[in-house]
């Protein structure tokens, strides 16, 4: 901690928020490394090259609908969206800041995917035949969850980094991610279909580590514009129904085809809908006069979608999806109304989006859910009725995976393994966010001071307002009459 | 009638908008209750249970593809945005009574589902052998389904209602809805696929009913925010655009496999396209100058999809369609010009987003072309060239559904019972809507008095708008300026 | 030219912007003509007809899957979103003319599509037997593709033309688009996926050369209202954005099956994320204090999905296509910042959206890379590892489509061909534009005058703003007082 005390006494210096020179620097670089290294290392799967005719007639498949696209594609769309519109309007509720919210959402997403692609290539579909890795739309899926662990920590950050130091945590938040979701779920063998673990576990503490390392002491009192307008906060509702809308998708995007996709998004539809009542319970019952809220129902409305992320292709059953959809939205409400403040107060961390509530809390819960609906596993619907049915160990399988080198697990155990992983994802977040909070205090950056925080003004040509302008003039018109 | 003038004189007292208690309680049992009736009733169907492996054995089944999750998933989506960002987003014209809008549409949406899952679930799915409803992607879609019958209600009553009165409407929505479409399609044998009488008719006739029981007689004088701002009808056209685009899975989204689906999706595609050119045409006939009120071009463009409804997995013809939407523009624009202000006048009815002209009457005659279309299906369509075709049975029977207890209809007959569908409809809305209007007019509710409607006010945190507040800044600046 | 300028002095007249008899005409003309055609020439293909049982039979096709309405549907839904809510909301950047931008792009859509099922139809798909026009889902996508040609062209013109106009604009365009599409993919046989020469050349140059022939000298200096507001420019992201998400939909969606359909998506989406990261740079890197653009941002991010189209289905490779998104982002924002003003100033090409950065020139750049990757097919790609693979012929059959008439077709003519079908699509642009830019030059067209451009205030009822009104009250109260 002493390193942290003196790199923050280092980097008190008035600040400069031109950018002109080292965001074009950044983005061309970057983008020139992800050519070179794409040309060296990716190359399109088997089902996207031409080889294919080849490959089925070796593999005997009779037709092309077992290449079909539309299998997987149209989970692809709907997570893209999730991570453009969803991710990017979901931030807009500022009364001055969406163009950065939409527009930086939109930059680093872009070039996340592309750093996603290589890394998770590296670790996950690397062809040790060639030395080259095979991409299909498959892996486009899996670059967008990916970035959405980046887009989450934005989310902490919000309005106080400007687009370099986003890039500088995206870079570093996709290594990081490609890492930890090696370990947890190859490694460890934990399971975690909808990511709550791997996405928003450790996107969540990985913002909140960050955001506490930029900790900006007079925040509150220089800024006014740390607040939103009613219209910013209809154009938030935008990112947010998408979000809710999509998110069976999200959770069932990458699962095994099958019994267990259907489950997936039938379980995160049915929690999702559980926590838009008890968020709009408690946000009523805690406020003067039993008004709503917009910051909980853009927010915690979520919440029960990030915490059936792991258990949502188990046999969570339509209740208990229900149950957990129903603790989170309490939950993550009573979050912004009690804890946001309290962290902001006496832990130092400043969250603007809340997104401790909305992903870290909620995906915290998801890996303990996941890690005791695995552990359940063995119990009734595993068996036939009655009996033990002989199909129980192949059900297992289809539900666990359980073959290779894992072919002796049993369910108890691998709840151990969905705990492991959790805590794994926990360690990932706050240490990496601890060290690119580091990198990130470095006077080099173009962040903004306190007081042109939550404005898009030091990074974004602005147009001139017509709401502004006119009060003046006519006022000044009015004078001029009455003194005639 | 009697009691109806006896519950008015009752309700006369001073209105009291907190619902600190009341919301809460609201949301807090009625989720409660959905968890303990999930657990007793509701499991995943076969294609969604692990049991699956044992089913596909046991059926024969060579391969997944047959359980495949994208037939269906993608229409469930595309549905899914219509009930949340389209119905939603379609009632933020009003300029402040945006977060009313899409939060109360959220809120009751997903209240809606679930209760919807259980009251279909009794009446269609209910495996007998284990008293069980059991649940697929398909329950879904059904679900929204019956979600935007209470949807198309709340338009009648947007901006004159309590959030808990609306948790009652939908809670009674459903149930008459689920009752009525069991009528319709099991008893009566008619066929519905886009819920032209099921969904449109039934949620027109019912909201407009409601809104007549709980008619402001005074509201006129008293509100000034019953209009429009730029903005709001910018975002308008956010609903009214996904709703147009997506309609066409609407209507085909539970058809059967095969032409049906391609037919239904083909149909309202042509209807809505057509339904644009009047609209505007009448719009621009009807005003001064020759300008386009957006109100016509937000609503009345969808009529074509409501009317095509019942009719388009039949042979309704690509110029059959073209005529539907021709005609239905016309009609939805004409009865937002005259229909809408006669019904406030002289019927009482106060219908805020003109439900009657895009649900009710589009409705009714999707109802009428479905019952003639149907009668007039043992022509050449179905015949072969020339001759009568051996597989004239067959396609009727693809159609139609002619089979078990049906097995003995003719297309003539098949158009009466399609009438009868339309009748018990229209029955069920304007008879379940007079009952719950009584409901609704106890004074328990928090609704607001006519001088806070159409505000969000009452039920909202709203943010401090900078649009309002600096001219009287700059005012007082100017002033003590000049005093010096 | 003389005719050009005999045509200027001709039209130089007051105008007026009544619409109320032309548009109201032009409407009911245009759907009823539509409808007689319709059910002249309009059938169901066999896919959608009750006849589908009889033709499965006959097939010996053995299940409904053959026949599945998810092949193809949910790239249809994609496009359709780009078509109206991607192409409408882009253009609502103006601060005063979203009703126009979003309202006109949704009238002409509807109207263009139905024009198109006939034009490409007759073209196309008219089955001689019967000498009817046999319409699908396939259809249906390639409609919306020839209705975006128009769109394009729109931006050009936005803001200063009557919706009467654009009817016109779109009637001879849809008209024009078919012909050059079947000369360039029937008659050359390029091919061109996702519509870089058949589409956006021609659409971008279609637009600009109205758009010249319809010069306005004194534009700048009467109208104050080209510019947007901070709201606006939110409003057009939602355009750019879901433009950007669906544009690997645009460019897979009407791919043969198999190997080329998933690679249009890859290239498509590493092409648009490798624009995003040159756009950012170049917008920064050339403004004051390196703040960013939002015209950049909105539409030059946009480039690179233009630039893949024709290649998109070809061995492109991933790191070609991050090449040509890179390229093509440095290219368009220079457009923006540069050439705009240039052709403003100097060619008299008044482009209110840029659609030559966007559409037309990032198109030629799609039409050449297309014609080497074709040329340079031969290659590596299409052979196995180090020998000629036997299946070379079919690979090339599978991408470039080389039977019938074109099975004794080279890469390197294909290459040529490519080139005569880029040639082809820039004549019918130029050509057709200023003819049709003639036509619209006669003065019954009802356009606005200079200082009534990009103001939605000529064709539509506009809603009281509270903005404007508040304050002079709040000022008059506080007279009011101190005068007491």
């Amino acid at each position: 901690m002493g390193c942290v005390q003196s790199f923050r006494a280092l980097c008190d210096r008035p600040k400069n928020t031109n950018v002109r020179i080292s965001l074009p620097a950044v983005c061309f670089v970057w983008q020139i490394a992800m050519i070179i290294l794409f040309g060296v290392f990716i190359r399109y799967d088997e089902e996207s090259d031409t080889h294919w005719i080849e490959h089925r007639k070796k593999e005997n498949i009779s037709s092309d609908i077992e290449n079909d696209f539309y299998f997987r594609y149209p989970s692809f769309q709907d997570v893209h969206v999730m991570i453009f519109v969803g991710f990017g309007f979901l931030m807009t509720f500022l009364k001055r800041y969406s163009f950065g919210a939409v527009g930086f959402n939109f930059l680093i997403a872009a070039f996340g995917l592309q750093w996603a692609l290589l890394m998770q290539g590296w670790f996950h579909s690397l062809d040790y035949t060639d030395g080259k890795i095979k991409i299909g739309v498959e892996s486009l899926i899996n670059a967008d969850f990916c970035v959405a662990g980046c887009l989450i920590a934005y989310g902490a950050v919000l309005g106080k980094v400007s687009p370099v130091q986003l890039m500088v945590l995206t870079l570093f938040g996709i290594t990081l991610f490609a890492v930890e979701e090696y370990i947890i779920l190859s490694l460890i063998h934990a399971r975690d279909a909808g990511g709550s673990m791997v996405i928003h576990t450790f996107g969540g503490y990985y913002g909140l580590s960050i955001s506490w390392m930029l900790y900006r002491p007079n925040l509150d009192q220089s800024s006014n514009l740390q607040g939103s307008v009613y219209h910013s906060d209809v154009f938030a509702m935008i990112g947010t129904l998408f979000l809710w809308m999509f998110w069976p998708s999200f959770n069932s995007a990458i699962t095994d085809h099958g019994d267990g996709q259907h489950r997936a998004a039938i379980n995160t539809y049915l929690a999702l809908a559980s926590t838009v009542l008890t968020t709009v319970a408690i946000s009523s019952l805690f406020q003067k006069h039993g008004k709503l809220d917009m910051v909980h129902i853009q927010n915690s409305t979520l919440a029960g979608g990030v915490a059936v992320g792991t258990a949502a292709e188990f046999m969570l059953m339509p209740y208990g999806s229900l149950i957990v959809g129903f603790c989170c939205g309490i939950i993550s409400t009573l979050g912004y109304i009690y804890l946001t403040p309290f962290m902001e107060k006496h832990l130092k961390i400043q969250d603007t989006c809340g997104i401790h509530n909305l992903h870290a809390m909620p995906g915290v819960i998801g890996g303990i859910v996941g890690a005791i609906t695995a552990a359940a596993a063995s119990e009734e619907h595993f068996r036939g009725k009655k009996t033990l049915s002989p199909f129980l160990n192949q059900r297992l399988i289809n539900t666990f995976d359980f073959e290779g080198a894992f072919k002796n697990m049993v369910p108890t155990k691998q709840g151990g393994h969905q705990a492991a992983g959790l805590c794994v994802a926990i360690c990932f977040g706050i240490g990496g966010g601890i060290i690119v909070g580091c990198i990130l205090r470095l006077p080099i950056w173009g962040d903004p001071a306190d007081d042109n925080c939550f404005n898009d003004e030091p990074y974004w040509e602005l147009p001139e307002d017509e709401e502004s302008a006119p009060p003046i003039l006519h006022y000044n018109n009015h004078m001029a009459n009455k003194d005639v």
